[in-house]
């Protein structure tokens, strides 16, 4: 699945993925934390959520082609479709920083 | 906790804190994503690490006071220090985006 035309050996690239619950869907572990902050005195707190945070370090021919593989990496598993959203970054490891942020559009 | 004297309310926030294992510290949740997505395909995948990433909306009187009070939350509740490295960026929701990146020094 990495590069059409057989094997060869792109750029290390590290791909930030940010999970979150979405909008409208309680989260409990954000409710819990939100509740044990406010009990230790950060009263100034108003919402938390909880979310994943996945570094993953990638072998890509391009900063595209590893987009959609990111992409369908967290359809396939990464996150559940139903009541998370993500977005990522791809940051060549050789190369100045890029992003290329993408959302899920469910 | 929040303001020194007396509570007034001051611009709202959103924290957005990644939290991650410490490298060399073994993250078998890592691993196991690791292995799931090369078994669907994603052979080019070198190295996962699964984090968390927390947002709060929080009321401060400056991001300084804010970006004080964040770090006592990682190291009060939100991070494990023994094996999680932590950092955070501060969002105003009603100015311009400034961030203030913040590493745990352990």
């Amino acid at each position: 699945m990495c590069g059409s035309l057989g094997r060869v050996s792109g750029s290390l690239l590290q791909v930030k993925v940010f999970i979150t619950p979405r909008k409208g869907i309680l989260d409990p572990q954000g409710r819990a934390v939100e509740g044990s902050l406010k009990s230790l005195g950060f009263d100034c707190v108003a919402t938390v959520r909880v979310g994943r945070y996945i570094t993953i370090d990638l072998d890509a021919q391009s900063t595209a082609e590893a987009g959609a593989m990111v992409k369908k990496m967290c359809d396939q598993l990464l996150a559940n479709p139903n009541i998370e959203d993500y977005r990522f970054e791809l940051e060549p490891t050789h190369e100045s920083s890029t992003t290329l942020p993408e959302r899920s559009d469910r």
